[in-house]
């Protein structure tokens, strides 16, 4: 299933994309069930586990069946980022594609570099990247495959991390790279307000295996960005087991993988982003998050 | 008005502490006013800013006049972290005292160095701080003051910065230095669980200005750092203008203002943490935070 947190006429609502419809799942479980048992929240929903899914399946069915009430046409909803207020840090995984070290002029790291960016970072699809322009002359797209965890977990074994994963969705790890150098430690200049847009989807994980996807960035237009997923240095069961070997991983978790080469600061001379230009990361199996800096 | 979060018989609330006593301030609000207004998290009272203020005053004056019903002795109370689950990361600076970067080989930042510590990390006074032996071999402690960010801003003035401020506690900063050092960034290597010990009291901002305070950290009742906050390179007003350039601030914030020199990896050779352990973080005006290695 494709999952969304969208929203119409200011109602914000979990649903799952079916073609170019949004199933609203809370609606339609009122229409089949004549009461709501479903959480409000994508977080929440998620929490709920195998209880959540197997509602949303039966749900999903029955609308398929019944000629889909409380559905609406994508275009006419706002979609929001899958998580548009997580409950901690986006965490980040740093130089995990060695041609992506190779550009900032650093080599592969011995161990996975971990660092966060801000809750209130988030934005959703089709959502303006402010440029800042006061602040940063080094705007940078970063495009990136995102874990959401699933379910609560430490110490997690490499052979078990994949069972902890929820879905997966894109990020755009937004960067003024001037801040994040002259601050040595990369969290503010990575935690802007607007400098995560996320989404536009959650594919769930028995959907979609993460580990071997075409990732791809464009600027307006031109390809940027362009590897596999399956080039990380450390793969997302590493990734997983190294983050929980101390810290407790929680549903709702959101892990940026790293980003391929071809960032702006990867070019010579770099080519920033500026006001206009238009971003969209396109991961296989997830879809196209698409952002234009304001 | 000294704030706590208390736990008695399993009910967490939020407190003021008179004396020996923790008043429940819902509790005292029940008996004087026949209803309870008042939020139940911390994090709520601080949101609801100068309304939660006046009623927590009036309250407090009530209670004094009526033999303190609603009152509890302090050591018949668990007192949590006045934050216990902050929604987001724990905000840090790093390198704030010549003293401390010169300890670390570093020479004085030019720039705030900001980095981050996940909300699962928090523990309060008397909890464990877990030693993680079979992860790192260089426990170490980290005294600092913490600022509780009291309202919603971005680009604030250094100038207005302290009205953003809703008050002070501590925070021990322990950090796995050989974790620390090997992941490059300083997220993972601060993050294990109980890594965040706070408390015990967060004092409001009217009672207590942050930035000339006795600060020392001891271990097994061995002094190991003292220094006056006067001494942070980057004030609070200056960490509070920076952090908020181009990221809101929230109420409840919680921003560890940076740790003195004394720290275990700054004496030859160095003095890590071992199970056992018991540390000590006082800050002048705000009490003592005390937890032990287990």
């Amino acid at each position: 299933m494709r999952f969304v947190t969208a929203k119409k006429e200011e109602k914000v609502f979990v649903g799952v994309v079916m073609g170019d419809s949004v199933l609203h799942l809370r609606e339609v479980q009122k229409v089949m069930t004549g009461k709501v048992t479903l959480p409000i929240t994508m977080i929440e929903c998620i929490e709920a586990g195998d209880v959540f899914l197997k509602q949303a399946e039966e749900i999903v069915a029955w609308a398929q069946e019944k000629e889909m009430p409380g559905c609406y046409a994508i275009e006419d909803v706002h979609l929001m980022a899958p998580i548009p207020r997580p409950r901690k840090n986006i965490i980040c995984v740093g130089k995990n594609y060695s041609d992506h070290a190779a550009e900032m002029g650093a080599a592969p790291p011995e161990h996975v570099i971990f660092f966060t960016k801000a809750p209130t970072t988030v934005v959703g699809q089709y959502e303006y990247v402010h440029s800042y322009s006061h602040l940063t002359e080094e705007l940078d797209y970063e495009g990136e495959l995102a874990i959401i965890i699933g379910k609560k977990g430490k110490s997690i074994a490499a052979a078990d991390a994949l069972s902890y994963v929820f879905g997966y969705t894109i990020v755009n790890d937004i960067t003024a790279r001037d801040v994040q150098s002259r601050h040595k430690q990369f969290f503010l200049g990575k935690s802007f307000d607007t400098f995560c847009p996320m989404g536009p989807v959650l594919v769930h994980q028995s959907a979609l295996a993460g580990q071997d996807l075409h990732i791809e960035t464009k600027v307006n237009g031109e390809l940027r960005q362009s590897a596999s997923t399956a080039e990380m240095l450390f793969s997302i069961p590493q990734i997983i087991a190294t983050l929980s070997q101390g810290m407790t991983l929680e549903p709702g978790d959101i892990i940026a993988t790293g980003t391929p080469a071809g960032v702006g600061k990867g070019f010579h001379p770099p080519r920033f982003l500026k006001a206009g230009d238009i971003i969209e990361v396109t991961v296989e199996g997830i879809g196209t998050l698409q952002n234009t800096v304001k």
